[in-house]
């Protein structure tokens, strides 16, 4: 990664020591070296982009730029529509497919000056079944998914920000895999119309370099278009918090603990000590019976996302299986025989197994700060034929608490994140607590 | 209407005295006589339906249908997508506009071998701004909005039952004025994927003749595809529940009596007279001081509703504006004007009205089973620039209840709709009390 992150850059805009044009210019260059390698697009708009930077150029010489956005070279994940690109869903079944509208979060970005790079390829229909997209830090291993392109255009400089979304760990996972920073917002903060999908637990996410690219993103999108209908807009505010050291943090060790790589253990024991050191009370299972009672509460939450999913998936694939079942991926058809075999009971069911997790997050309030775990079980798998496990990650998306993968680790030469959840409605409280985490990177 | 209720017919296909495709004929007949003048319908697809019925008539024949709707032929406002037919959204800007899929309610009533002959008329974006559709009954009113087409469809004999979604008013209103039943169940009873909006009043509605046709259409809808993801699905059962006399209904006045038809009024006041003469108990917010205070916070739910919704079209409006601005009505370009001044936290504080008014039905709970007031202001008004006043059918959108109009009154010799409340969820309730409020038809 070669190039500043925007919030490093933005500055230089207003004194017109640099220009979006030639930032952006930077990321095309990168994009046009590396694209054939990293497959990380669905699809480009070179011309598209030119233009709007040259015109975010034109506000920042008039000192009229229209937001902390203006001039942001971003991506948008295939699972967004946008009214300059195709939107495919990372399915053979849309290829080509043009809505002709920006779904509200790119209405939002690009009605602020961002300017909309690429649409980047998702796993299929945001699931599990991959795209081409390879970990730009080792071509041999997966970016993990489903957000892959955005991940990976982030971390190999072609792109400063990228949009996400997930449902159990798309976000957050690659982000671990891919060295960057990942970031969802507590369930229902960034307005998902025209995102294929309102399933319960799906949420838009960011993908970034730095905590201000990332809460300029989130915060021009509440403002512009709100969060999802019924729901509390990001609450975030346009910066993130100033860094303060949290009280006491939860480490959970999830179901993934099991199958965590000794040396991804090891660093997050390694960030357990460094934190106490510095006067954290750090809580665990073994001496905190609410924290045991959360670990219990969770310990299932990858069969209740992944059954809540599959009766969630019964409409959008049955209705494309009418004609293109063949065009389907066998584990998409398998989803779809699994919803088809459940009922709203069997759905009213896992929606309360979910509730009893959030009630047992809930009662950890007062306790502690925030929860701390790992990014992933560890570094990106070899293989592209898989996305890697999301069990660390499917817990902060079934309770709709906001959650960061921090780029603090490494394993085998390779990256894994930090995970931060907090509780849903304090993303402000999690950044201020990510700031203050990011200080174990100085170590 | 000449044609009989889906719901009596069904039986003669068991035992082939007539068959689907015979009684879409008759259906298609009353189309083709009719359509010119009444204009319900945005997209036709005759080939389609014949085919549909005849595999129909083939699954009646072999003693396999595939559920209570095989062989129903149903209208599908225009605001649903449909894999066969274009989805205009009552637009210029989608006119021909295909995106390929059934929309959720769609797939699963296709599916369960309902025939979809058409797209209904919708106002635009299911909004203010008419459509073409004339009241059946008299072609100088309007047949009410913005469910238009389905309910004049339904009203002239065209077809039998026919899909609605109601935000404000639009699926009872309209009823109400053309002389349908006209359901709308508790909020997320019905999955809507594929239905334009996500907006958090919005929920779909149909339009039929009898108890049965409604209640046989919502459960295939819930039992094929659930309600809203993260909602319970229809709870109301597979047929309306046994005809039962409530024991205390609560009559509600709310913002529209002032502006009721003097004959209106007196209509509902038959009812209540006929009501209590049966036995029953009817609370009024002069003797009842808890439904005195459900009136006061009913009492802005125009307002509230329609900021609501102001600020959930930002995005979805915004986005095509970009480029059709010109094509947006002048009644749309204000609504979208209105939502740009406003910020999250203006949202949130009308949903925190809205709550207020859901907590004011809860506290009806325990002194009456139902509320009860008018379909609608009176009869059709006169002209097709508008589609009515929706003052009497707000307040049980907001509240995310379940509401129906019942054509039980005539004002100047066109019809008026009883409309009947239930509490969120308890569809099945309402069900009985309605099968006993029809007894007043024969009075």
């Amino acid at each position: 990664m070669t190039q500043q992150p925007f919030s490093a850059v933005r500055a230089r805009f207003a004194d017109a020591s640099t220009t979006p044009r030639a930032y952006l210019e930077q990321h095309l260059a990168r994009i046009a070296q590396r694209e054939p390698e990293v497959k990380a697009f669905a699809a480009l708009n070179f011309a598209g982009a030119r233009a709007a930077a040259d015109e975010s150029t034109e506000r920042y010489k008039a000192g009229r730029p229209l937001s902390a956005v203006d001039g942001l070279p971003l991506g948008i994940k295939d699972i967004l529509e946008s009214e300059d690109m195709p939107t495919g869903f990372g399915s053979p079944i849309y290829t080509g497919w043009q809505s002709g509208r920006d779904a509200a979060a790119v209405y939002a970005l690009r009605s602020n000056g961002a300017i909309i790079v690429g649409k980047t390829v998702t796993t299929e229909f945001a699931a599990r079944h991959p795209g081409p997209t390879r970990n730009p830090l080792d071509l041999t291993r997966t970016p993990g998914g489903s957000s892959s392109g955005s991940a990976a255009a982030v971390a190999d400089g072609m792109l400063p920000a990228a949009m996400g979304s997930q449902v159990i760990g798309s976000v957050l996972r690659p982000a671990s895999y891919c060295g960057v920073m990942g970031f969802k917002p507590t369930y229902g903060a960034l307005n998902r119309g025209g995102g294929y999908d309102n399933f319960s637990q799906n949420c838009l996410g960011v993908l970034a370099h730095t905590l201000p690219d990332i809460w300029a993103i989130c915060h021009v999108i509440a403002e512009t278009v709100g969060g999802d209908p019924g729901c509390v807009a990001f609450q975030g505010g346009a910066e993130p918090a100033p860094a303060r050291r949290p009280a006491a943090l939860g480490l959970v060790e999830t179901a993934g603990w099991s199958k965590a790589q000794p040396a991804a253990r090891e660093r997050l024991q390694a960030f357990r000590t460094w934190a106490e050191t510095a006067g954290v009370r750090v809580l665990d299972r073994r001496a905190t019976p609410a924290l045991a009672a959360f670990e219990t509460a969770i310990a299932d939450a990858a069969d209740v996302s992944s059954g809540i999913n599959a009766w969630e998936f019964v409409w959008p694939l049955g209705a494309v299986a009418r004609h293109h079942a063949q065009l389907l991926s066998p584990s998409m058809r398998e989803r779809l025989e699994q919803g088809r075999k459940m009922r709203d009971a069997d759905y009213q069911a896992l929606l309360q197994r979910r509730n009893a997790m959030r009630t047992a997050q809930q009662a950890l309030r007062g306790t502690l700060d925030a929860l701390v775990t790992l990014g992933a079980t560890g570094s990106a798998p070899v293989g592209l034929e898989a996305t890697g496990d999301a069990a660390f990650n499917v817990p902060a998306t079934a309770l709709g608490a906001p959650a960061l993968s921090l780029p603090l680790f490494q394993v085998e030469g390779l990256p894994l994140g930090l995970q931060l959840i907090g509780f849903p409605g304090e993303d402000r409280a999690l950044s201020a607590m990510a700031g203050w985490a990011l200080e174990f990177a100085s170590v």
